[in-house]
């Protein structure tokens, strides 16, 4: 009975920390959105980077079927948007709020790249904290009365000459950089090598000796046909060898290679030769 | 003269050292693209980013009023654009593709997340090579022999129960990666302060005596407005001092605080207090 408590109580803890970083702590806040397609495409690249809560303050045109159209399959994030009047309530709840920013203020207020944005967003939320991206008006951004409701300012650090991202555009970039968090907080690649069988193979790096074998096959063949003189080699065979020993190559690629080696010189002796069927 | 030549000289070196990280080194091309108001998206998240070199492959529209329209800016990049048959001809003097995949492929490739991406890109561009960013159609992606003609695959890492990326989004995603390593290249802040006259002063730290004579202060005050009894103090100064303390406060705030103190007093006492106008 102790030993049936003890797991359970270690599968909690487990859990709990499962949830700690759980992207469910972070909100998306668009404030007074002109065009029902950024929603849908702030909406589409939030559920892209595993991230579903958006809240709507005072949006112009919402729901709207423009914004179903650009969301694109994730129009399951706006059926679940919360529509609020004011940035006040769509930061109920949050312990920080994170607000975009392109302009200079006049009050420098603590500022995070989009990098170190993401690592913020994963810090509190592993403490349970929750966090909100504040997004602005696409004209005009956020208030200066919005912005200091706001604990950091986020700047995306764009071509001076052409600054403004298209809003949802900066909402990718923003949920972008907090799943790169969230990957590796939870100890998750960032990228995904599927390797099958004749992958395996193909993975398998050739050994010195078999590379050995190979250049001397190589270096035959080039005598057979005609292309390395073994009186005048000059830098050849060395050049080949540079090239070969830079490629990391595996056992499938070495079977190939001695395949068309053995079948140059069959062909050079005139004997027939058979087509490989891959 | 020879001081004038050497002087030349190092000129020189220099400025090819400043066009060996140049952003007109990368392209970003599009592939058969279906809706011109992706192209449009694309080009804007490029010159964002501060790219402009955009290349499109049979493209199905184009030019188009609604590319111009979405790219809100980015015109001269449209304008620009190199239209082209066929992916070969697109990538005719790069040293490196890179294609955006969203699959798993039968045959794995180099694959690099897109932070990788944009150091390869400026590892490349930094020897002098162009690097071509390769993106599929809408709905079908990249063709295996258009994948198989690229050096790299780069794979956004979404969420893999809706891992497609509207294509301007992940042009947006690929090219801010680009810049981002850019900026570390080139030495560049990835986020600008502005300080004036006035957060100079607010950005200057309150010294340990500075915050001491404010402890002392607030402490008298509390007493004052009778929140706080000198013979059953508890834990109320330690706890105020842990959280000032970790506030990292400036001279100016000091400044701001102090003057609620003594206000407060004033106030306390019946004293006129005067409004502050700032």
């Amino acid at each position: 009975m102790a030993k049936f408590l003890a797991l359970t109580v270690s599968f909690r803890f487990a859990f709990a920390d499962e949830k700690a970083v759980s992207l469910e702590n972070i909100r998306v806040v668009l404030v007074n959105t002109s065009h029902p397609g950024n929603i849908g495409g702030a909406a589409r690249a939030m559920k892209n980077m595993g991230l579903s809560r958006l809240y709507l303050v005072d949006p112009e045109d919402f729901p709207s079927s423009e914004a179903v159209a650009r969301a694109s399959g994730a129009a399951d994030i706006l059926d679940a948007a919360v529509v609020v009047p004011t940035l006040e309530e769509a930061l109920i709840g949050c312990s920080v709020a994170m607000g975009t920013s392109a302009r200079d203020r006049r009050i420098p207020w603590p500022l995070l790249d989009p990098r170190e944005s993401g690592s913020v967003c994963m810090e509190q939320a592993g403490q349970g904290a929750e966090v909100a991206l504040v997004f602005g008006r696409e004209y005009a951004g956020l208030t200066n009365d919005e912005l200091q409701r706001c604990h950091y300012h986020v700047h995306i650090p764009s071509n001076p000459d052409f600054s403004s991202l298209n809003l949802a555009a900066a909402v990718q970039v923003l949920t972008y950089e907090v799943r790169m968090a969230w990957l590796a907080t939870s100890g998750q690649p960032t990228k995904q090598e599927k390797l099958e069988t004749t992958s395996m193979l193909n993975a398998q790096p050739v050994t010195a000796d078999e590379l050995e074998h190979y250049y001397a096959h190589l270096q035959q063949t080039l005598v057979d046909i005609g292309f390395l003189d073994p009186n005048r080699p000059r830098h050849l065979m060395p050049r080949l060898r540079r090239l070969y020993g830079r490629s990391g190559i595996s056992k499938l690629e070495m079977n190939i290679l001695r395949g068309i080696l053995t079948e140059t010189q069959k062909a050079v002796r005139g004997e027939p030769h058979k087509r490989r069927s891959d």
